[in-house]
């Protein structure tokens, strides 16, 4: 689907709801109506979109040379120095339409700076029901991406050794996520051995890992301005029996749960399938988080895959299936996949072996 | 100062403007206070600050572990599994006291959610002012940043060849960032090659350097929590005379700005030291953004240097220092240094040459 097309889908997702126009301001919804650079944080563009589908991208001179090469669905103004884009957008906006925000990404603040100039009202949701189902360009992209993260992991074991610290190995994944075109990473690389397994956000230390340390290793490529999201635990010498048990729970768990994508099944269901067989094996306990998560231009997107969501998946979505066991002083173990739901299944995109890699 | 100072140091600025207690959400901000492990974009936890400098942090299970080791200025408060940490906070506020609220960082949306069940009303910058004068501690950690910034690009250098492309400059650089400590990178690394160096937030491609082009690399490294930030522009083969005049012309601007900064001194003045350099330089309209930006736990804080900040810098602001020229459709060239606000004058952090480095 095009730039127009996908402003066109907004422009009869507000006419249902009877607004007249919309403010957009997130990157990342503007990477995806319009095809503009995505820089994760940077804020400062203004896509407005009118009646009849008419939008306009509003940049300040920082961004304009950029722009102009990408943007294939807006016109481009462009602010003068120190002008507001807000104030630019006052002298394009004629009458006073209903404008639609969005309410997620919009700051309290800048809503009330919003509120005083336009009549506006919250989207509640029409671009991330957009964003949710991929098209066929947007799963080639973030199989690209995944494609990347694949051979990043497949280089970097060759140079991982036990007594390495977290940051050494983060330094190898990304050295060579970098190497086979990553524009930059999806998200904060995790890299968590032994104990500090258990901490899911656990940023690279100065741990070394031996001695039959669990690893876990969660990091992702960002490729034409999507994402993808892997996770693997590597075993940094052999293991006990005790964690080798825990592996293979994780491993079936993740496995069934893959095996029961498919459209129409909801998030509950597939994230009850690996829960179900993590507390077969008394370790449903340790499993504290959701089973996952929809990716795109942003790494967390729609649909959510846990307890919380009783909506049938459907064709496009692309989903994480990442169970998890965490034994609080002792170890985590998380194996997660990438894929995309089809009509009657599912593909997954992560090729890297799930079976237990001791290095 | 310690978490707990600086927590009453947030009584003290709500009581002045009679608000009974504050609600924080901003992983940054709960950071500051707290000491809890800093995650950028990882929501979820609140931080709720009572009457009389009373501390809850309310997690989820999945934070619960690594937060019990870091926090010493808060009870540590566990949700139940599925729980929302806003039904939590219910539970913990005692009678209809007036709460305050980060308005740039809570969503419209998250706003409405707790105006439902608590009096709000906005912050006001309360944190935002205390941030932007680092202590002695905090000084320290960002000069940490900062040295394994320099080593990283001085290791680097040895590396990198006319030819590689953007995104294998950025691979060295970062490779070494982590082998020097970063505990992630401060932001989206900046490599911007030849006629691209007009993109001043460009991700790396895969355009090779050569033939003399100026690649502008701006990266930086976070650790403790803090971000440090540089830029550098290095040629890849020799340039032309009229860029060389452009580089000595940025390179004095930078050192003479540097060299205005002390307390008392505006950030526009500052901004117009600058300014005015690359002005006599004829270069004046190809200078396209402010000069420089507070940094701390955001890459991006408070004070600005720029033509918008009439207000004077104060002894503690850690800031960058960073003119440009953008050609369009040539190059473009920035350096950008870190520097401590004093009272006399001020710091730099930032040690790697300035001088022109042809690669």
């Amino acid at each position: 689907m095009d730039h127009k097309q996908r402003i066109a889908g907004l422009v009869s997702g507000i006419e249902e709801r009877g607004i007249d126009g919309a403010i957009i301001t997130g990157p990342e919804n503007i990477h995806y109506l319009t095809g503009a650079p995505f820089v994760r944080g940077s804020y400062g563009k203004i896509l407005f979109v009118g009646i009849g589908g008419t939008a306009s991208l509003i940049v300040s001179d920082l961004d304009y040379q950029e722009v102009i090469g990408t943007v294939d669905s807006a016109e481009i103004v462009k602010t003068d120095f120190m002008e507001k884009p807000l104030d630019r957008l006052k002298k394009i906006v004629k009458g006073t339409p209903r404008l639609g925000f969005e309410e997620d990404l919009v700051s309290a603040a800048l809503k009330e700076r919003i509120s005083a100039e336009f009549r506006v009202e919250p989207l509640r949701g029409i671009l991330e029901r957009m964003r949710e189902r991929k098209d066929p360009e947007e799963i080639a992209v973030i199989e690209m991406a995944q494609f990347i993260n694949d051979r990043a992991i497949e280089k970097a074991l060759g140079n991982l050794k036990a007594g390495m610290s977290e940051l050494e190995i983060a330094a190898e994944l990304e050295y060579n996520l970098r190497m086979k075109g990553a524009e930059t990473f999806a998200f904060e690389t995790i890299v968590a051995s032994g104990p500090r397994g258990v901490y899911p956000h656990g940023m690279p230390g100065t741990r070394r890992a031996s001695s039959g340390d669990a690893v876990v290793i969660d990091f992702g490529a960002r490729y034409g301005g999507y994402c993808s999201d892997m996770t693997r635990t590597l075993f940094f010498g052999d293991p006990s029996a005790e964690v080798k048990r825990a592996y293979e729970a994780v491993k079936e768990a993740q496995e069934r749960a893959v095996e029961s994508v498919k459209g129409g099944v909801t998030g509950r269901k597939v994230d009850a399938v690996a829960r179900g067989i993590l507390e077969g094996r008394d370790l449903g306990k340790f499993f504290v988080h959701g089973l996952g998560h929809g990716v795109g231009i942003e790494v967390h997107e729609f649909p959510v895959v846990g307890p919380s969501n009783g909506s049938p998946l459907a064709p496009g979505n692309v989903i994480t299936i990442e169970p998890g066991v965490y034994v609080p002083g002792r170890y985590g173990i998380r194996i997660e996949d990438l894929v995309v739901v089809e009509k009657d299944g599912r593909r997954t995109l992560t090729k890297f072996t799930r079976e237990m890699v001791v290095i």
